[in-house]
C-alpha cells in the first residue's frame, strides 16, 4: 500500500471538518473535539465521526490542532550512525520542520541499535507527542508505542513486527534493480557485492534486491561482508579480489561510504582505473559522492521528500492517533556518475 | 585563563565535601544543600561555603547533586551546519555523553546563525537545565541565558560580550602557527588562504592566525573568501590561481572541507599534482580527509575530549551556579598526512 503521490495533491481535493461533521451528523465542533487529543467526546459520536472521516479521506490539519491541544510539542528522534554521511543530512531534515511546525527535537543518537530500549524508557518518560525512528524496532518496541499511545514513524526501516506499521522508505530493491540493470547492459558479468551489517534491514534489503536481479540473469555474485563505513569498503573491496582471483568487473557495494571506500582500495593497492578496469556503485547519494575524486555512480534517496513525507504522517498521527498505517516508498534516482560502465 | 590540563588529573587531586565543611565551619550537609539547586540554605551560610570551596578548588559530583534535585535533565544543544561533517561528530559524542549521565538532548540544529533567537526562546520555554551552544552568541543574547539562570557552555565559540563565559575551544591560532611553521619549513613562499563565513569567528580566527605568522616572515598571501563547503574550497582555489597569476606554492583551508575541495580543483581544472605543484592543508580532522584520494594534511581537533570538557563543565555548572567561568582550550594535533611538503 504505497502511499499518496505527495502532500500537495491531498491538500488540494481535502474535505474540510464540515463535510465530515454533515456525513455523520454531528456538531463541527464534534469533529474537532474527536481529532483533538484528550478531546471529550461519546464513544458512539466518536465512532460516527471516524467512520465519516475514513469515508471522505478526511486529514484533520495537525499543526492547527496540535495547537489548540495539550501537548509537549516533543518529538523523539531515534537515529542511528550519526557518524554515517547519510543521517546527518536526514537528521537536519527532520530537524528543520519539526522546529517548522513548532516541535522540538528530543534527541537520540543511538551507537547500536541495542541502545533502542534506553531510549525509549526516557521517550515515554518525556510524554513526547510522537516519535520518528531511523534505527530499528522489534515487534515488542513497536507494541510499546502502542501501549503508550505514542504515535511512531519509521524512516528507511522495515517493521519487524506482523502488523503494518507507518514507515517512509526509499525504495531500495527498485534502486538495485535499476543499477544491476544498468551495470548488465554495460556488459558486466563478474560481479562483487559488499553488504551493510547484519542487523541492517536496509542493507539487507539493497544487496537482497542486487543479488536476485543478478541470479535472473544466471549470474552468481562474490559476496562479502562490511559495515557501512569507508574502511569496510576497502577491505571488503580486497577480500571480493580474493575470493574472485582478481576477475571482477563491477562491485556493488550496500551504501556509497563503502563504495567510496572500495574504489580507494581499487586504485590505491591494486593500480586500477575506476570505470576502465572495474565499476563501482553504491546507494544514498551522500556528499562526498559527488566530489571529483569519485563521482560515484549511486542511487540517490530524495531525502528531502521523505523526511517532509515523516514529519507530515507523524503530525497528523499526533492529531489523529486513529489514522491507520501507511506506508510511503519513495523511488531514489539513478546518479549516473562515473564510477560505473553503464549500458 | 586556559583550564586544567584534563579532567583525570584533578579528580585526582579533587577536595571533598568535608574539607570544604571543615574549611568553612559548617555541617557538610550545609555544603551539599548549597550546592544542590534549590537547596535551601542561609544566605550567609551559603557564602561561607562557596568561599571555602573557591579557594580549596572544590568540585560537587554534578551528575550526583543532579539526581538528588530537582531537574528537567532537559540540556539544549545549539549547533549550526550540522551536514558541515565536523558536527556530527561533535554531536554524537555531546549526545553520547549527555545520555550517559542521565540527561537529554533538545536538539537545535540551525541552519544559519540568525535562527539562534527563536532557538532561545524554547530553550527559556523547555526550562532546560543548561545549554551547549556550538554556534554565535551575541552579548545579549548570552545576558539572557544570565536573566534566565540557564547554564551555558560555548563549544569552539569565542564570546562576543565583554565578559568570560564558560567555553571549550580547539586551540586554532596555535594549529595554524604550526601548519604555516611547517609549510615555510617546507619551502613555501607563495600562499594563499580560503577563508570561512564572514560571521564564523573560528573561522576567521584561524586565518587571521595564519596571515599574521606569514606576515611575520616578510610573507602577505593570497586571501579569497569561502563558506567552509566543498564547492567553496574548489572555487576559491580558482580565484587564487587567477589572483595569484597561477603561482602559489601552498594553500591554507579555514577547514577540511574546503581543503578537499580546493585539491579536487587543483587536480581536476589545472591538472596539478598534490602536493608536488601545490601543497594544500585544512583544519578538523575530518573522517574524509584521512581517504587515499586525499590523505589531507590538517590539525586534528581532539573531539573526544572537547565533547568530554563541555558535558562536564556544564554539568559542574547546573549543580552549582556559582562556579566562575572557565575556558579549556584544547591543543590540535598536526595530521602530516600527505597533500603538503613540510620542512
Amino acid at each position: 500500500m504505497s502511499g499518496r503521490a505527495s502532500p500537495r495533491n491531498d491538500q488540494a481535493r481535502q474535505p474540510t471538518s464540515y463535510d465530515v461533521a454533515q456525513a455523520a451528523g454531528v456538531s463541527q465542533s464534534a469533529v474537532s473535539r474527536c481529532f483533538r487529543p484528550g478531546g471529550s467526546i461519546a464513544p458512539e459520536t466518536r465512532a460516527r465521526v471516524l467512520k465519516a472521516a475514513r469515508e471522505l479521506g478526511y486529514q484533520p490539519n495537525a499543526i492547527a490542532s496540535g495547537l489548540k491541544a495539550k501537548r509537549s510539542n516533543l518529538v523523539a528522534v531515534l537515529i542511528s550512525n550519526l557518524t554515517n554521511l547519510y543521517y546527518p543530512e536526514v537528521l537536519a531534515g527532520l530537524s528543520r520542520r519539526l522546529n517548522a511546525s513548532d516541535n522540538r527535537v528530543l534527541l537520540f543518537a543511538l551507537e547500536t541499535e541495542d541502545e533502542v530500549d534506553a531510549a525509549l524508557d526516557q521517550v515515554w518518560r518525556y510524554r513526547v507527542d510522537g516519535a520518528i525512528v531511523a534505527a530499528r524496532l522489534q515487534a515488542a518496541q513497536l507494541r510499546a508505542f502502542q501501549r503508550h499511545r505514542v504515535p511512531v514513524v519509521l524512516y528507511n526501516r522495515l517493521s519487524d513486527g506482523p502488523d503494518p506499521v507507518p514507515s517512509v522508505a526509499c525504495d531500495s530493491p527498485g534502486g538495485e534493480r535499476m543499477l544491476v540493470d544498468r551495470l548488465l547492459a554495460g556488459g558486466h558479468r563478474r560481479f562483487g557485492l559488499i553488504c551493510g551489517p547484519e542487523d541492517n534491514t536496509v542493507g539487507r534489503s539493497r544487496v537482497e534486491a542486487a543479488r536476485a536481479r543478478l541470479g535472473a540473469a544466471g549470474l552468481t555474485p562474490a559476496v562479502t561482508g562490511g559495515s557501512f563505513d569507508h574502511d569496510s569498503g576497502a577491505q571488503g573491496f580486497r577480500r571480493l579480489m580474493t575470493q574472485s582471483g582478481n576477475a571482477l568487473d563491477a562491485v556493488i557495494c550496500a551504501n556509497d561510504l563503502m563504495a567510496i571506500g572500495a574504489i580507494d582500495a581499487a586504485r590505491e593497492v591494486y593500480g586500477l582505473d575506476v570505470p576502465r578496469d572495474v565499476s563501482v556503485v553504491g546507494f544514498d547519494g551522500v556528499g562526498p559522492a559527488a566530489w571529483a575524486s569519485y563521482r560515484l555512480t549511486t542511487v540517490r534517496q530524495p531525502v528531502d521528500r521523505m523526511t517532509e513525507a515523516a514529519v507530515s504522517m507523524l503530525l497528523e498521527r499526533v492529531a489523529d492517533p486513529e489514522l491507520p498505517p501507511e506506508v510511503r516508498t519513495f523511488a531514489g534516482k539513478l546518479v549516473p556518475g562515473g564510477s560505473a560502465r553503464l549500458g
